[in-house]
């Protein structure tokens, strides 16, 4: 069985290091293509064609569940189509849902988000409630080759509430963290020679990037920020390694890059996923044009 | 009209500190009852239920959504028919999702869950990616009167892997949690003196919950860790404020309290909801019984 990770990494060898983020409120879909408001089932439509359009060039895709979620059970019913569609193309896909809870409640989840309806070949998971609340999901993850991002430095202004606070023994709480992440993946690593589980480390913050990335060698990573948030390809290619070691994810940037090339007005499914490929062949070719200048 | 909160207060005056934890695994329901293996349907039988038998002495209920999740989307239209069935007996329903996302994201989780299928009363939520996660919460909760309790110091010994470290400041990480809730909790309370978003604060540890309830007099408490994880009546109360300020959650040793009582062998829903009604009277009365003694 090849470990999730180890596809995920071969995929970033081929295809570039861009996460597909589908991120899809129905405002995102082009007016003419609306059955009506806030329809999960426009929105299925509009991602499978944003999907045929970019597989060939996406290392993989990520899901936001809360734009799933407000749609109701409609909603998650388009969402467990998405990741279907996605993984029939065998591409991988990671689901944005950022769970995290103890014990049996996170086997539960484990089970929701790697088999069943919502089963996604990675997950992203919220480590406050401590490591009772990620082992579960590895457990989980060791013998199907499922994989996790745990959320360590996230993009957002708020990541200096909690996460960024210097501890008693003098480390950032966000280091916290990843070396206890580090640590659990060194229990299983694929052949890339990076854990089942790695981490979200935002680019909108480059100073400590080089840090970051030097300290956890052996963690993948999924890099938030890029794009609408302010990073720029420069400061995401800082997170890689050798080339590889993580995607980048730009949802609305991509998604939305129709509604700058025709105010909205005419656009139908086809061209929107056009402009979409356009600006992720677009972000694929800066970040790799910056790991070859920097040699990353 | 009438916050959430003061709704909860009030409720608590009348019918004490239950909260009845729907965390219902298909393995929960009777054999007797269950149509088929991991059937939403008889889950959601169980739950009426056990709702019909407890609604007058539960001071609300808290559905766990993994458990729903874990059934696919079937699952989650038992999860939406367990709320509306709540709801609809004039009951407070605490939806137990511990999300944490930020802004535009933070906001449709809002919608998602304080409106449409998933309609609650209040959520729990992740602070971990900073208050940038909390605040389209509660801008959301002002204008429609919704609740939501915060994580600070959980019920699972993985709580001192990070909620328990200490910082520079000389404070815990819970505490800088606390501390910004309650300062948000300021900016808009209810009659009853409690802020609109309170926190969940397990009783497994009594230690420190005399400082944590006087430190946080505006906040309301969702407390876990009840029974089945070992806290006892003395413990939760020592969380309570003159005889209100919190709920104590159970689950297991409530909805399973059945499984004790005949072994499994010829339970139906009736005798289990009959089982629970028990084990939820005896809860609030031992709890009641603690906070007359203690004057809590």
């Amino acid at each position: 069985m090849t470990a999730n990770i180890d596809k995920l990494y071969n995929s970033v060898n081929e295809k570039g290091h861009v996460c597909v983020g589908l991120d899809t409120c129905a405002d995102y879909v082009p007016p003419a293509q609306r059955i009506k408001d806030n329809d999960p089932q426009s929105v299925l439509a509009f991602n499978k064609a944003l999907i045929d359009a970019t597989f060939d060039i996406a290392a993989c895709y990520k899901v936001q569940i809360a734009y799933y979620e407000e749609m109701g059970t409609a909603g998650l019913c388009a969402y467990s189509e998405t990741l279907k569609y996605i993984r029939a193309k065998n591409c991988l896909v990671i689901a944005d849902i950022k769970r995290g809870d103890i014990a049996d409640t996170a086997a539960r989840y484990a089970k929701a988000h790697f088999s069943g309806d919502f089963q996604a070949d990675f997950v992203t998971l919220n480590p406050y409630m401590g490591m009772d609340s990620i082992d579960p999901w590895f457990k989980e993850a060791q013998t199907t080759g499922k994989g996790a991002f745990v959320l360590m430095r996230t993009s957002n202004p708020g990541m200096r509430d909690f996460e960024y606070l210097e501890l008693k023994n003098g480390k950032r709480l966000y280091h916290e963290v990843g070396e206890k992440i580090s640590r659990l993946a060194d229990h299983h690593k694929g052949e890339s020679g990076y854990g089942l589980f790695g981490v979200v480390t935002g680019c909108t913050e480059s100073e400590e990037a080089a840090e970051i990335r030097e300290k956890y060698s052996n963690l993948f990573f999924l890099i938030p920020g890029y794009g609408a948030q302010g990073g720029a390809a420069s400061d995401a290619a800082l997170l890689l390694r050798n080339g590889n070691g993580g995607v980048v994810n730009a949802s609305r940037s991509i998604i939305t890059a129709w509604q700058k090339e025709d105010g909205g007005k005419n656009a139908d499914n086809a061209f929107a996923a056009s402009c979409a490929r356009r600006a992720a062949v677009k972000m694929r070719d800066d970040i790799l044009s910056e790991v070859k200048t920097g040699k990353k």
